[in-house]
């Protein structure tokens, strides 16, 4: 592909993406095609010779699209949202363009400045704690991840190997000696990671990947699912009854499940009751419900993420217009990256990284190679300012009350169950002559039975997507509308739909 | 940003993105600036008014282009290459505009499906053995990853899973039980993880983060830097003696300092000496040389991988014209991966999961969420063929043979340390009056002084960029020419430059 026809298929290209967002709106959210549409579609053998751009290009239309579930469509209220804007697709094509696997300052000394000086703009814009700076005095910092899995993995791996250090530092072995190192492997039996139920399934995924054991704090509908410090207390102690040594937690700030809330306060005040538990490191996940720290009201929240806390990480790629993947990790103090993970052989080294002039990501992340991805961060911040940034997550919070007040509204219909945060409501459809519930929604098989059953045909139809999942028992619909498209019709629309459904159900 | 402004903003990129690629052969290959040139030019704090895309493209020129190198540019001979192509970058545009984080089949079918496709495409394209298909009997398939660490360190920790798993079941201990569990976590600290010395540091790394111990094989220049069964199987009994558990091994095809290949066969026979060593997981690390198996005459190599391997990666994203990152990973049995990182909390259960019925590539790397990288493979494998691929991989080893002769015509001042492979020529520059060296190239301090005053003052005149290491104490200096820019008058100027920086210094 020479540059005149690069040009000619990067505008087809172009002209394809605009008309693929703005028909998003009258097509089915999720395909109708069943498992393996593709393979017979598909040659089973790569073609020996070059295609030219208008077949492939043919292709994504007849073969791609139908099978895409569209992230970006105002009828997509699943999960949580992965938002992608036009900025940020300017980004991706100049990361491409500039591709080096910067591994270290040298490979492409831009590539690694700007992105600390942007996740200094995204720590800022958020209000963290100074102390997550690149210019604090604890030497923290920001670090672009591929997702929230590989920021936990990340700081589980640098906790697991401070704390076996300092068990092994305080039982007065010497450091670089043989038995210092076989205690430090004798030690990890023992240690065991910690979160609530209700953490993302990440940090049980990192404690396999770290090769420790993972317990959980059980969370209650009764505290609305929050880890509530008397929970971790409990936790704590029966690990000491059996010998385990606590050595990390994920406090998580707006779970999966509900978007519920750890109580910091209360837990950090249980976590600085013993010598040993001040020890644990302590990391905050707010995957989803970060972005709206970049919003004045609610960063108070941040607030409790000054003293005690060791990394924070959230997804711009969900909720803050940055396109997969742009996880940002901070960490308090960098040298617990760099104790773990650096490695560096002789075809890696140079002056600026043996000198610490530079930063060198490679050794603060898994991956060695990276991309150049605090480019559509910058561009994104940019494009759109603070003041455009706010008003996207303020949209979707307030379509999320409305929500919940057309859900309030049939209460005949619907029970709420947690309570909605952050443009999230968690809701049930009411089996006929279930009991009212004076304090916290009970597990009940008849409404458990019809709201799977509203759930399963809504989504089968097609015409919006909502998420189902199982909260103390309870079978729940979780709905969040928080894309870029995003707008009050369609959540009225999908409130139809869900009494349409359910209705239908109940004849 | 609407519609009509990104149509106009993505145009201007993509002429710049043209004029970058067509001006790089006359400009510096490594930037002149210093470690923390782009602070002073940025402004502290996000802006808060939205800024118009001329306003941001602008600083692209002047603050982050000076501050690239460039990996594109014919006069980058440095590491190993890092291509991208027109077919790729179109690829990285439609990945950002059908975002999903597509953790499940579900949430963007396409996405998965086209991997596998493609994924059995690259399998054939390589010609590697059956057993690594999407469809073999065994179950094995392939997975795109971010890079070669994160391939290595997903397999490692599926190794160290399977290994415990066995050997608690060899115990007797029935699974499931806690007694089950707490056995398994009493054998890790034995366990431990083997390579040569000249594997990449992703093993060494891949080894901190499973938590397990890391020994190496030495490899010796008598050898040519490759790792031999007698190697090994000293380490092996090592092993033995010392009590330690092997679980895992990297073999490499194409290390990272000189390309050596381990010699697999002989390896394989050490692996199959005795039971405990047959459980090893075995692993191809073949980053960058993988790539040469696209082309028939080096295809016997995998021949070598078929049987007693369970694994096999190379990153498309340094020789075959993908952009990073585009790592693929291979194994021999999908269920290894399944078994040690499927977590499925309710929120991500559907129907077609369970069943079994699909791939969810979650369940085969770290990171939850994925990014729809197939495309840009799928497009650069269309657009160039296989024909298109071949050539360039074999002008690349051509061109490697052309810089080595060159070499070799000036024994008067360089001398070969390894044998040339794929393209890569590693070569020391000789001090006047050292020893010639009959047999292998013997460190020597004066030509150790001299080769790293050569490579420092070229890398600093930035005419070419060319990598620094260390031979088995031996100063070195690589060169590797394998992007789409090479040409014949870029190694032969190289090599001018090579010859006159020496004799300047020698003055």
């Amino acid at each position: 592909m020479d540059p005149d026809q690069f040009r000619t298929a990067a505008h087809a290209a172009i002209d394809d993406i605009i008309n693929y967002f703005e028909t998003l709106p009258s097509q089915r959210v999720v395909p109708t095609i069943e498992p393996g549409y593709l393979r017979p579609q598909i040659p089973s053998n790569p073609p020996t010779d070059p295609e030219s751009w208008p077949e492939i290009q043919a292709d994504i239309d007849t073969k791609i699209k139908p099978g895409l579930t569209h992230w970006q469509s105002p009828n997509f209220m699943a999960f949580y949202p992965a938002n992608v804007t036009y900025p940020s697709i300017l980004g991706e094509m100049y990361s491409a363009a500039f591709n080096a696997p910067a591994f270290n300052w040298l490979c492409s000394p831009a590539c690694t400045e700007l992105e600390t000086i942007v996740m200094d703009w995204v720590a800022k814009a958020l209000s963290l704690p100074g102390c997550f700076l690149s210019d604090s005095e604890n030497r923290g910092g920001g670090v672009i991840q591929v997702s929230a899995s590989d920021s936990i993995a990340t700081v589980m791996v640098a906790a697991r190997e401070r704390r076996v250090r300092d068990l092994v530092l305080a039982e007065g072995l010497k450091e670089g000696t043989q038995e210092f190192g076989e205690r430090m492997m004798d030690l990890r039996p023992r240690l065991v990671a910690l979160g609530s139920d209700q953490a993302h399934s990440s940090t049980a995924k990192g404690a396999i990947i770290a090769g420790t054991r993972y317990r959980s704090a059980k969370a209650w509908l009764e505290d609305n699912m929050e880890m509530t410090g008397e929970g971790l207390r409990s936790v704590l102690e029966q690990c000491e009854r059996d010998n385990l040594t606590p050595y990390y937690i994920t406090l998580t700030m707006g779970t999966t499940n509900t978007c519920a809330l750890d109580r910091f306060a209360e837990i950090k005040v249980v976590l600085s009751e013993k010598p040993a538990w001040q020890r644990i490191w302590v990391h905050i996940d707010a995957a989803y419900a970060g972005s709206a720290l970049i919003a004045e009201e609610w960063q108070h929240i941040a607030q409790d993420f000054a003293e005690g806390v060791d990394s924070f990480n959230f997804n711009m790629h969900k909720w803050l217009l940055v396109n997969f993947d742009a996880s940002c990790l901070f960490v308090r103090n960098r040298q617990d990256l760099i104790d773990a993970l650096d490695i560096t052989p002789a075809y890696l080294r140079n002056t600026y990284s043996e000198t610490g002039q530079v930063i060198d990501y490679r050794n603060w992340s898994i991956s060695l190679g990276r991309r150049f991805r605090a480019l559509k961060i910058w561009f994104v911040m940019r494009s759109y300012g603070l003041t455009g940034m706010k008003a996207h997550v303020r949209k979707a919070i307030t379509l999320g009350k409305t929500f919940e007040d057309l859900i309030r509204s049939r209460a005949d219909l619907f029970e709420i169950i947690t309570k909605p945060a952050f443009g999230l409501t968690v809701f049930r459809i009411k089996a006929p002559g279930a009991q009212a519930n004076a304090f916290v929604v009970q597990p009940d098989e008849a409404s458990n039975t019809l709201t799977k059953k509203v759930h399963e045909l809504i989504n089968a139809r097609g015409e919006i997507f909502i998420t189902a999942s199982v909260v103390a028992g309870v079978q729940a619909i979780r709905v969040v509308s928080a894309n870029e498209a995003a707008q009050e019709s369609y959540i009225q629309r999908a409130f139809d739909i869900i009494v349409k459904t359910t209705e239908e159900l109940l004849q």
